[in-house]
């Protein structure tokens, strides 16, 4: 079956094609031709999640699932929430972002914090919402190389690594992404 | 598994509840002491269900499933939609609503129709959306007893006698409802 990920983001592509059974042909946005930015304008995670996959789905016709993660820290209300791409401005770079976060948070002891992702897939004329969740802190440095985005500065809880400092697999089997991609194959698993 | 459906209308209730496994305990509103109008202020079908569904979900704390129905007449484009059940006013009158929608196609060749029925479902922090369609027309009088809405004036593709005219049992096994309902329960199935 092909499946669209409405995405060209290849950190992310690279993460769940390695969990997903080989029966299904992965195609990104850039596969099917779709060169074009998706506007993501909702102010929920979810909401942004659903624009995406509804777009390729009306335009292009493919089942489609898209994803949409934030970074939720308890102290600053669940900022910055949808906006943690662009925390720091619209040039959507991790440093900045993270610099931003340790900015707000340098006098704060309350360090909680989670990752939600939502995935939304349209298939069949139905549509499904996974969310994924870890709960961690924000350290006060950044530790690691690996992963993307806030990860240099969030340690899941139980660990007392970085997701940054982690392998990819062993990030995928815990992660907010790996969580809700675990229930979208295990839908997808029964059709 | 207790799972509220999030209504009171004992026609729904009895149609849904003979086509669940026994292992569900369906739970109606009233079953769990939501008393409260649930106000449907979307102007979707979708938007509805959803609102339903996750109305009792936040207040309650239960996996919940809601429907919300809506009879899209082609050469109304579309209406009476999400306005099926106060199509001719808040009093929402079976009746009075059939009888608009007959004055309103008098003049008209096209009768084409169709039900859409989309079914919201909150379970274990994801939502799933099931969509059942089924297409027919709009004949120029009321015909049979059983069903309820605008049944006594559509027939579907395919036969000659209205929903109002078939048995509850032969109804839901080809009705919009019918099939949205199947697709919730083979994922119930699933989990």
């Amino acid at each position: 079956m092909k499946l669209v990920f409405a995405s060209n983001n290849q950190n992310k592509i690279a993460e769940i094609k390695q969990m997903l059974p080989k029966s299904i042909e992965l195609l990104s946005l850039e596969d099917i031709g779709c060169t074009e930015d998706i506007p993501e304008t909702s102010n929920t995670i979810e909401g942004n999640a659903i624009i995406k996959a509804n777009y390729v789905s009306e335009k292009y016709g493919y089942p489609c699932f898209a994803d949409d993660t934030g970074l939720e820290v308890e102290t600053l209300k669940g900022e910055p929430g949808v906006f943690s791409a662009r925390y720091a401005g619209e040039q959507k770079n991790a440093d900045d972002n993270m610099n931003k976060l340790l900015f707000n948070l340098r006098d704060k002891s309350n360090r909680k914090a989670q990752f939600k992702t939502i995935i939304a897939l349209n298939i069949n004329n139905d549509q499904h919402l996974f969310e994924g969740i870890i709960k961690g802190e924000i350290i006060s440095e950044k530790r690691g190389t690996k992963g993307f985005g806030y990860d240099p500065i969030f340690v899941p809880e139980g660990f007392s690594t970085t997701f940054a400092e982690m392998e990819m697999s062993e990030k995928a089997k815990l992660s907010h992404r790996g969580i809700a991609t675990r229930k979208l194959i295990s839908l997808l698993e029964t059709l």
